[in-house]
């Protein structure tokens, strides 16, 4: 699938004077950082084939666990292409929000078994227990931090999760900033019967993402299975749909109703919800006035003003990217 | 609006000594910080004109946002006010409990807008980038500091909403200890539609106010109204009542509940709140032992503690200004 | 009361060479610190008066409060017992999960007013007040620590309350993993009205265990009761039973499913969730690597894989102690 | 002693446009926030008689400890004016440097010791014990922060120190961001010979200022004298002056050299030296990149950088006010 | 060795009145907690043999490292004896500085390598890695739990080395809070030598230590000597002396001077320069402010204040016991 | 630059079985994140024109700036090379320790001036402040992450300078964990001459590198010069040689003798120290803890005890990769 942007759009500035297009090209031909930092070009390949990565509405990107036949097991290509794909969607200008889900019976029947049965090969391949668990650190920072992209991805991400979550599936959803799921969704935290305390995120993010410990707790250390209407009211989905259907309906709405707002906003909201998560009220507060003190400067925030007050005009702004 | 003290009120201490009056005068001459960190006076001056300060029942003060014609948009002066009560609230030994609420038809419909535009001056009255961002960062400090008095402020505030409580009025009420509201309240994190990411404590706070992450995320990045009971069920406020006047009524009783037990406990129980949600259990353990080594050997102890196991007694004790 | 091991269970292993006994027994002779901080040995004896400690079912103890005449007030002894309890079973190896309960009509009426009464004496015995706070200082921190054993105990707990859990009851009950209650149960934090800031543990741990900050402000400024139902609803309690039966009989069933798990990776996700409370999310994501790059290694993830995957096995896999 | 600005500066901006100066106005009268963290006016007033401010050079300003014949011993009008008089030269935009020193034989001889018998009588002016700790703890907070200004100050602050330095004077320096001292000059932690822990900076301070906690613990538990090459070699200070007159000289040359820079530059550089003491490596760099991501936009950096390419030109670029 | 108390002592308080003495009797037969926490009883009996406990002073005692023959190697039992004896020097009244110092040729020869080759049968006693690995875990924090217990006493020590101080010496002095050391002295950071990364402290406090981080790199990962000059030099140590015996006098000599002290200043000290060091200054003054509202109103203060006002007077006061 | 391993070396391990073997490919095939984070073959390429990559000993590798011909200035080539060579050295087995030097006549001028004057390009390149303010933010925090390589490089790198070490220079070595240079080496700070606060190391790094606050401050704001003797003194360096000759002999030296030595006991004690540079005691104590309840297993202690018991052998123990 490759982004390809349209040049109707109002967006582009036509007017871009003969000396700024110069000055562009000396940087984007200088600066390397910049060009692996910030993706210039309008089209964005991305080749995927554990993923399935479209555009569901103008700037909406939609991207799928696309092993339906192997119960969407997260194996370690896709892992990489998830690492991958959000490395790409943080800097492709197309992509303002982003829809996670997944293709056939379920979400996610967490990791894929035959991963996880090749760790023996690491345990038995070195002498050394000190080699050994060096090897096994640097494979598990790794998968977390492929994971931890998500998070770190400028633009604001929608789970949308029906049937199954399990396992992995759950420490993936929990880096997204919006769940939403079906009447016959699940959740599992799997691990504790695996033989493992789970390694890549929901010990560290569920607590942080619904509001009561004990059901935390619970749900980590018995391996149950919480349904739809439990996983509403404790807070880790915030809505529940009939069918696939309209929840990933409700989902590109949400995402084109904020697609549509001042990208400067959406992104300086989220960068700085995940700042406070893990900071102070009197850091946080410091974070946001550091960040407006110059965002508060952007054109988007005229644009937006005046579109508040002018009551008459109900197109939203046309927002530049960023 | 001026808060007498009742000179019949039994906390009066008539009785005491001639020495102690003079080492207190003494005291008060001397010790600017002292007269300037705690009003010895039984009458403290609150002339404010976007507030209204009133006496809602014995130690208990009620603050009203009063600009009902402008549906309450919070202006400088009114930003200003708050500042300046609360902190005169913290030394006010009259006061006890604050209840903030709005007169008029809503509670806030959030910043004046014309503040907002006049931010454009501030951008273009200073050609340097370097200059106008730190006249900038400067201002957004301030306003969030001028907020951040009712959660220093060390009195507990009941905050009550009616109607719309928009944009800054949600910055406004996150820093209220309880928060209750009627049927017909709603509630908006407006900015991100005026192109800003909210810069005075809603991203901060919010998360630490109410128990869902994906919830949260949702308000801040879609600016969707919140009604009542949503807010309610997600923790947001703690109860919701048919009408303001009953909303009213029950904050006055709760106040005055809280009003009449003793001032050492219940602003130890707010400041240690306040402090253990930003540290470690540990830490925060530490931090009630170091205050109740001292606070255990108030009277205000012994006097609760006869009162509790005097059940004859439906008087609660009377305690000391603190 | 004494947890004798079954020399039948088929985690002992009778196979054992002299060799590892012989080095076993070196270890154990030498080294007092691994002996302080292991138990080896098959029996351990709870000698208890305050609390009754008995075996619920393999791996599974329950420790009840047990002071039912008066309330289960929690005096010296039963505070002194709670912290020399917890850190045995922290070592014991016949115990895996705990169940926190209580004796009698009700789950506790809080602090035995008695040691209340006796703190006067500490406050007169000494003339000068550096010397009488460092006193209350230390006995306060002595009273924390025992109450934080169960926090550090690595064998989840299993808090069940039935009837009134007042004051340092509800202390208590919050260094518990996963709560459950009855019906008629009911919650008050109390020591406002005792005019004192609760000071062992509930300011600092309430937050962190349920949603609201709204409410828990609410509680512990009103010492209101909450019932079951709202106890359920903002999360303290994670189920609510008709009587205590049913709930102790389902804090039962819990206990065996978790207690036939990896301990590795039961006490594992303990750890890592207590660990996360307190740290970011990439504090976290390290912490849990670092102790997996070894805790991955054990038998247990094996064996644990291979019972999921043979799906004619109902048995669940024997694990060796830990 | 008044600052009045030089119209024939060449940083006075003559062909400010009528538009700029008009909108600067409205913004004045608009924001009192604005005019209260800033300061517009050219002619700011320092009336002080604990201290004596004079201006040393352009833009380099000297406040003088001034009750020589009190041997500078700093009473509660001198800890006001500290906290008054940084505050405004925080704001003034004549000031880019300050020379903190003291007049008469000494530097100082620390607390006036009037003030600390004073004391007494706030003991016993209250009865309550919770009474009177609060009122101490809001004195030594109040006392702390007025020192606390001069680090918050973001122009930089040379300490100069002669003779004398004790107890409150070296809680007063360590605030200061380089140091240096004569020959003749000597320091004393002397506060636990006064029987109390020092508490308005010296134990916070001293150790992430010198090297080395052995000497910091000897200096604070002995009380002793530390003679001034003691001093440099710890590196408490960092120049030793044969006299007060050299030492002054070379502080006003010091001062003079640092003026003369971009004033974006030198207090982007005490801001982020004062945040890096207190954060992790990771943190700082995150902020000083928040912060110039902004400021490397200023025409300051493109001046610097032009005059340091021009080897031909001697003169040093002018900056504007910041 | 027993510290008995002279009855003779100004300190002790003949006209204590009966009711007093009986609230402490009462006091003391309930509160298991205070008497486990504070001695109250004159003698407090120190058995040790790996150490020799004496008292070199009116409340100085003196500390030293007994297995001369073993070149003070520090084996199971010291390592014990340093907790305990700590522990109770903590708290024993008769004590208000000690002195670390070692019987013998050398300061220590590091950890008793029969102990370090005992390890071996921990790895080898169990088969599970998971299993042997927490065994390791918990014998690690044990051994490091035992030399925090110095860093923990409230009462300052001072650590004198002679000859050789290696590996696990170091681990011990960067323990103490003031070091001196003969001329002949020299140091080791000899772990990385012993195939492992310094594990019960070095590696924690000495970048804490002393000034400069490429100096702790290299010392240790080359495991190099450095000699008394150097550590001089780096501040690890604050003087150095030309025989044991003069630093053994100087030792003594400095303790006696800080145990004249008000022990509420000294201990206050001590535990406020602890905790500074990882907190940042706002938090270490906020700590130091919760400690004094309390202790300033200590007689202490006055006794001191008092003493250093009547310079006629040469004799120190005394102070109670703390 | 090709590193080939000996076959010969005494580390491989001929008799590995083919069982082994082929586990090892098997991991390897499967594993793309393992080795993409370990380097499994024997041969690493290091295509460098900025810097210059040879094998200086066995183990040891010396990077060096080669830019000669302009003063060795940092260009963004240059940037990047540091980023991807150390990354691979962190890598590489057949690398233990770093050398850090430069060619040509001086160690560093700093940035290249040219890179800071295409700063310019970006500025104007973009119309909204926005935009070009996160452009700008990405950069920095890009050529920060390419410095921070070397401080996260798990192998210790020793830094050598000669002459002129100025700007981006020592924000380069600060990363380093160990200094030396020769008798002509000088430093300067240089940043603030430029119009900017540093801003990829100096600032955060060189507070906690060296030990005199007062004299970073006084470094950083005048952008003074500091000669060799004076980085000496104050802990910068901790060696001064008379030529660049002896230098580089002393620093292959030490980096001989640190490569002979256990790699698992060498990171280990790198990793650890880096850690506690920015945490608490107790967090450092824990965290190694955590590491060595694994490494104290490995095979690398019981060759280095064996060794360092065996008087006779003179000969290091082996080691193998790590």
């Amino acid at each position: 699938f490759t982004s390809t942007r349209d040049p109707t759009s109002p967006n582009t500035c036509p007017s871009m004077s003969v000396a700024t297009k110069l000055s562009r090209h000396l940087l984007v031909s200088r600066c390397s950082s910049y060009s692996s930092s910030r993706l210039m070009s309008n089209t964005t390949t991305y080749n995927c084939t554990a993923l399935n990565v479209t555009k569901a509405a103008p700037y909406v990107f939609n991207v799928e666990l696309n092993r339906p036949n192997k119960m969407n097991a997260i194996n370690k290509a896709m892992w990489e292409e998830v690492g991958d794909v959000f490395n790409k969607l943080d800097r492709d200008q197309e992509c303002r929000v982003v829809i996670l889900s997944a293709a056939g019976k379920m979400f996610s029947s967490g990791i894929d078994l035959s991963d996880l049965s090749q760790l023996a090969s690491i345990v038995y391949s070195e002498d050394d227990i000190a080699r050994k668990s060096m090897i096994m650190y640097q494979n598990i920072r790794h998968l977390q931090d492929l994971f931890t992209t998500i998070e770190k991805c400028k633009k604001p991400v929608i789970g949308c999760v029906h049937s199954a979550c399990v396992g992995a599936g759950v420490d993936l959803i929990t880096t997204t900033d919006i769940r939403m799921c079906t009447m016959d969704a699940w959740f599992c935290v799997k691990e504790v019967d695996m033989g493992l305390a789970a390694d890549v995120g929901t010990l560290q993010r569920l607590p942080k993402v619904i509001g009561s410990q004990s059901l935390v707790s619970d749900l980590c250390l018995t391996a149950r299975r919480m349904e739809s209407q439990e996983a509403e009211r404790c807070g880790l989905v915030s809505s529940v749909f009939q069918t696939k259907e309209e929840m990933m309906s409700a989902a590109v709405d949400m995402a084109t109703m904020i697609a549509a707002k001042s990208p400067v906003a959406v992104q300086g909201t989220k960068l700085n919800l995940v700042y406070s998560r893990e900071h102070s009220v009197e850091e946080g507060l410091d974070e946001v006035a550091k960040w407006n003190m110059t965002m508060l400067q952007s054109e988007d925030l005229m644009k937006s003003a005046m579109a508040a007050m002018d009551k008459s005009n109900t197109e939203p702004p046309e927002f530049a990217e960023f």
